[in-house]
């Protein structure tokens, strides 16, 4: 065996997006590769060994054997094949225990990890794919707890060395919607920069407890605060993301996952990363920047677990 | 004077909507008309005037005069003219006191009956538009708190002849907008009748305390039912109708509106009238049906104050 011929590729695959890496045996980066073809995209003409080989074919060297591994909702129901996910609490081990693989093309091979499910305290078990590998790379040795931000906005607690148990906030998906199809889409102006001070307000209104009510009771501020003259038309989007985001962490602290002091690991994009941090701040936590590459670093992490060499 | 040569036009003119009434000088009704001319429909081309002048051809008489009374979003910023928010607690004196005439043609006026606003306890003062004049015609003479189910949920408190206070919920809007472009789009499937289980388990979602999450937390879970199988794709939009319905119930009752074995008042569509009488039961009040020509009613009544004659 010559270990010194085998690639990685590892891949994000993700509802709008698709992050290929290309790494040599010692974890080195040698190329990156990222489109929207992601599973929204690829899925209707099930045309995902297509998009992957397109990529491949770039990457192939004679002598050089590639291992393919693929973590996010490309292992989901509308996805390649549908993964099960690994119940929490879960160590990296256990989620490479849950990895499957499907054929790409003759004789070649795609692993994709598997998500997490939590079982624990919902209405309904809540499930997560690609964010508990973005953990995994984050590192679970220190215990911690992480807010990782997006459309389905996670919270998840890490300790003892495993994932224990995390929270779904639809926060992006609500943002996105009522945007673009609410009573906001026909009053709210784009501004030129980031209104700071719309965006604390917003976070203020949600900073208030559940006696003044909640994101029902609330949403319509972004109309009376127009109406009454104290947010333009160019603060309403502004004014919208700090409330919906300040709600995300009005509930989180209601729920237990916040007691001041407290420090919050935030792991996502770097413009969401600023927000969380001053919607954090606003609720008395201080917050620490995990990795930009936590979703490499845990696909590399469980691919050498699942194949149990390295 | 001749009174008996007087008729009453009553209009409740909203966003998407309009609803005229022909009345004789004792409130019999002789004719109606409705149509989808809203102020959406009409304000881009600034077509008030034709639109209730079309209305108007049918139903004059030689030696009959009319009095013309709208209520509505026809007042408001976007509506024919704006009309100014009467401030709360008031009376219905006080509402017809703040009625504003707009002209149709040459010496025919239309009065347009104020909306109401409530400066207390909100992150901005809240407002109505149509609903003041729908607890006008529910009568202002019991105390009582009245729910107006809709686009823009109210919860009114009547006191001492007044109304009081109120308080705005997005969940109409809500709803119609995660139905229509989120994730509940592309995953719930039309059923051929309610759902009436789904809409209950929505409403038990809800109905556990801030500790359990609010709204942020819980709409994932539209999602995470029917990926454990638990929630039919038929079940989904009752499932999420319940869980909004039942989330302004819940909110409602940490704001301090709801307390057990309490008697609420429904106005409304009688299908919005029957959910929101589950939700009540759900949070253990008890609910009184209010007329179903409230806005008629509380018209006429403030029309016959602000005229100070009849």
């Amino acid at each position: 065996m010559a270990a010194q011929n085998k690639h990685l590729v590892i891949v994000d695959w993700g509802t709008t997006s698709l992050r290929a890496t290309l790494l040599d045996s010692d974890g080195e980066i040698l190329d990156s590769y990222e489109s929207s073809e992601g599973i929204a995209v690829v899925a209707p003409t099930n045309a995902f060994a297509p998009t992957l080989q397109h990529i491949l074919d770039k990457w192939r060297e004679p002598g050089v054997v590639l291992s393919l591994y693929a973590s996010g909702m490309i292992g989901s129901r509308n996805g390649w094949i549908e993964v099960p996910y690994v119940t929490l609490p879960a160590d990296a081990k256990q989620l490479a225990a849950g990895v499957r693989r499907v054929e790409v093309s003759p004789g070649v091979t795609l692993t994709i990890l598997p998500g997490a499910i939590d079982n624990a305290k919902h209405v309904f078990p809540d499930v997560m794919r690609g964010e508990e590998t973005q953990l995994v790379g984050l590192g679970l040795d220190k215990d911690a707890t992480a807010i990782l931000p997006g459309t389905h906005s996670k919270w998840a607690r890490i300790e003892g060395g495993k994932i224990t148990k995390f929270q779904t906030f639809l926060t992006g998906e609500l943002y996105g919607t009522l945007i673009d199809h609410s009573f906001v889409a026909s009053i709210a102006k784009p501004a030129a920069a980031r209104q700071d001070r719309a965006f604390a307000r917003g976070l203020e209104a949600a900073a208030r407890g559940p006696h003044s009510g909640g994101v029902m009771a609330k949403l319509f501020s972004a109309r009376t605060g127009w109406l009454s003259g104290q947010l333009e038309a160019t603060d309403i989007r502004d004014y919208l993301s700090g409330l919906v985001i300040g709600s995300e962490f009005a509930e989180a602290r209601e729920m237990g996952w916040l007691s001041k002091g407290e420090t919050l690991t935030l792991i996502g994009r770097p413009d969401l990363a600023q927000n969380y941090k001053l919607a954090a701040e606003a609720f008395g936590a201080q917050v620490v920047i995990g990795p930009t590459d936590a979703a490499l670093r845990g696909c590399l992490a469980i691919a050498r677990l699942a194949q149990g060499v390295d």
